[in-house]
């Protein structure tokens, strides 16, 4: 096992400007990255050789074992940027930092979130859910009495419909991911499928949507369409294995796999089973693009297949040449993944990423690809496939469909929602990672 | 899609005292378990109607975003227990409150973890690890440097070899779920697979084992086969996503997935490549247990197919007859868990329990059945099996092959290690659940 069968074996170029094959990936050994050689074998053995001189944290005993465990003090800039700190009109957005996050689940401290009028400090012994309207008998439940139920854990991920509207700009805006793609996020989800409560209601067969309202003081309210309710819609009560958070709905929300963020309705108090949809705010005027020929996008629900690069990205430059893993997440609302592509010069040449299991539908899959920086220019890009073949578009094919801006208006982001297209990080001599189009 | 539909078809019993068919989790509609019914649907159609009058969070804006979400203060009682909580000479333990959880992933907050002098507060940017040994050529490794490896994710479960030790007492000790079984936790570990540095640094072919050593001031020393660590073995950097806690080993810990958790050597410093063995403290005298014939169980690393019912258990009482979830963890360090049985009658017949999807080789698997309480007595226990065939044994056949103790020593819990037999909680006439012996 000595490393000249390695030298022997140079790891194949697969694509253009430095990309490697992902199955070297499988045969290790790939990359002397970030080790340091150190003297001789023999200078190793003792504890007092250097470099293990003693660290002051290894010669006192440590701090007590906490009840519920923190991140450590060092990690304190691993945080959610948060816009209108002073929690004004308008609401707030918490955005994932997934340049500094790896692996598929987002922890409950850093999922996303958006709140129209804060979040409210629900005692849950006295919330409801009430199921109403086109039912046989309408029923109220406590969180108490949904703990009965049977309950379904499903890993997947939630988008708010404006990720990545700062991309509808017609000049790349130069942000981080987090600040561009940071309204998605991924966690393990258990509750009670809405489907066994209307069931248990009894729905009118004349019915066709629900309407769902939220307890906070906003009372969002959103429909949804009652196929995809009775498909796999779920009355969330545990994120990651513990009780929701507060900003993500506690005690109850609505979660709807591979749905646009703002219907995954929070604090869910009311299901009223209908005919027909609400045409609330949320639906008729936010979630509601106007097309280019003069349409609309009314009622365009699912977040369709979408990647980013997490690492490199903006703000992690290159130190020095040398190979690289390059690493992302890539996502459909439709089912699973089914291929990357990743290029390194712009588009002109595409090497295909190795997937890392499990790859769950409408979930996160984390893909990477070894890369060997020579330190000239690049331009690094992914682009993915899901099992039903649909393809993230190009950005021209994307601004083709849906058009795009020139500035924002001067309350709020960029307007647009859907953004799936394809990013493009540039990366200079110096290994400097920036936005760009390409 | 009327109620009648489900009475002219009564779920099926398929196990005695109650239990049924865990098919009807697919059909919907399978129980009125906690819903009441309200009125007539005319009376809900307002939102000033009862039960819909408007509480005291839907009246005013909530809290503002905060960077990192905690968990509502209403959850404040979901915490670990910690033992020794002024942190004198003996270590901590931390237990998971699995009684309180669902799904597979434990949140950061919440995975269990034992101290041995405490948790360092170790600066990431200081920190160092060396291999060295029987290698080419012995490297240090800083975080930074291996931010540039490939990574691998892995979900999978950790398990201190003294978990469920109370279970070797010859009287049910009377003790929730995360008394007898909180040592157990299951992650999203990410990392840098260990073999890929090996591989670097040149391992001598005649070597057999690593020893790792740990940069706490206990440091910390177990052994591993090479054998393993070659497999999949893991440098982890990430927990769900965001980077190792403090107490799992910051910055980076050993993860050998379905090995004994001491062997996972947290706050890794040193990995030492040898031709045998270290007999450290921790393998030599703590993790070896004497077995009833006179020997001993040297080197018994991995944790053995298991399972145990997280809902009912001790401290979660049933109200009232009715239909219940039967809910639990398997988990077996060997692979998958292929299949799960119930029983309500103290093992006299048994039924197939659901298996929630994924299930994921050496991670835990959550399994959940149909349960009609008739208000009698009952003994709940689960077996599980995995797909190597190995089946978690019987309280008797497991004290034939291990034995069991009267009484625990003055200093510490009872001794012994790998306890991996059924688990029953008897429920008596008024719902009361507590340990038995069946």
């Amino acid at each position: 096992m000595s490393k000249s069968r390695y030298s022997k074996n140079p790891i194949q170029q697969v694509a253009g400007n430095g990309l490697l094959d992902r199955r070297a990936l499988l045969g290790r050994g790939v990359m002397l990255a970030g080790a340091v050689g150190v003297g001789t074998a023999g200078s190793l053995t003792g504890a007092a050789a250097e470099p293990l001189a003693e660290a002051p944290w290894s010669l006192h005993p440590g701090n007590p074992v906490p009840p519920y465990q923190r991140a450590s003090r060092f990690e304190d800039y691993v945080v959610r940027t948060v816009d209108n700190q002073h929690n004004d009109p308008g609401g707030q957005r918490a955005r994932t930092p997934h340049q500094l996050l790896k692996g598929i689940i987002t922890p409950n401290g850093l999922h996303f979130t958006i709140m129209h009028s804060g979040i409210p400090d629900i005692d849950p012994a006295q919330h409801k859910l009430v199921i109403h309207g086109m039912v046989r008998q309408p029923l109220v439940f406590t969180l108490d009495g949904l703990s009965r139920y049977s309950m379904v854990s499903r890993i997947g991920f939630t988008e708010c419909g404006g990720n990545s509207a700062p991309l509808f700009s017609n000049e790349p805006i130069q942000a981080n991911l987090q600040a561009l793609h940071g309204l998605s996020s991924c966690a393990e989800w258990t509750g009670v499928p809405l489907a066994t409560l209307l069931d248990e209601a009894g729905v009118d067969p004349r019915a066709k949507w629900i309407i769902a309202e939220g307890a906070d003081s906003a009372h969002l309210t959103r429909s949804v369409p009652l196929k995809k309710v009775m498909d796999d819609a779920m009355v969330a009560l545990y994120q990651n294995g513990e009780r929701i958070q507060p900003g993500q709905g506690y005690p109850m929300r609505l979660w709807l796999p591979g749905y646009e963020g703002n219907m995954n309705v929070k604090f869910l108090r009311r299901v009223q089973v209908t005919d027909q949809p609400g045409m609330t705010y949320y639906e008729s005027k936010i979630y509601s693009d106007p097309l280019p020929g003069g349409k609309d996008t009314q009622f365009y629900f699912v977040n369709e297949v979408k990647s980013f690069i997490t690492s490199p990205s903006p703000g992690l430059d290159l130190r020095e040449p040398g190979v690289y893993e390059i690493s992302g997440i890539a996502y459909s609302g439709s089912g699973r993944i089914a291929k990357v592509m990743v290029s390194a010069d712009g588009g002109k040449s595409w090497a295909e990423a190795a997937l890392q299991e499990p790859r769950l539908p409408k979930a996160f899959t984390r893909f990477s690809l070894p890369w060997r920086w020579d330190g000239g220019l690049a331009i690094l890009q992914s682009r993915a496939w899901d099992e039903g073949g649909a393809v993230q578009p190009t950005r021209e094919q994307f601004v083709a469909a849906r058009g795009q801006t020139s500035k924002p208006p001067p309350v709020g982001g960029f307007p647009g929602h859907h953004f799936n297209a394809i990013t493009s990080w540039g990366v200079d001599a110096k290994g400097v990672v920036k936005h760009v189009y390409a």
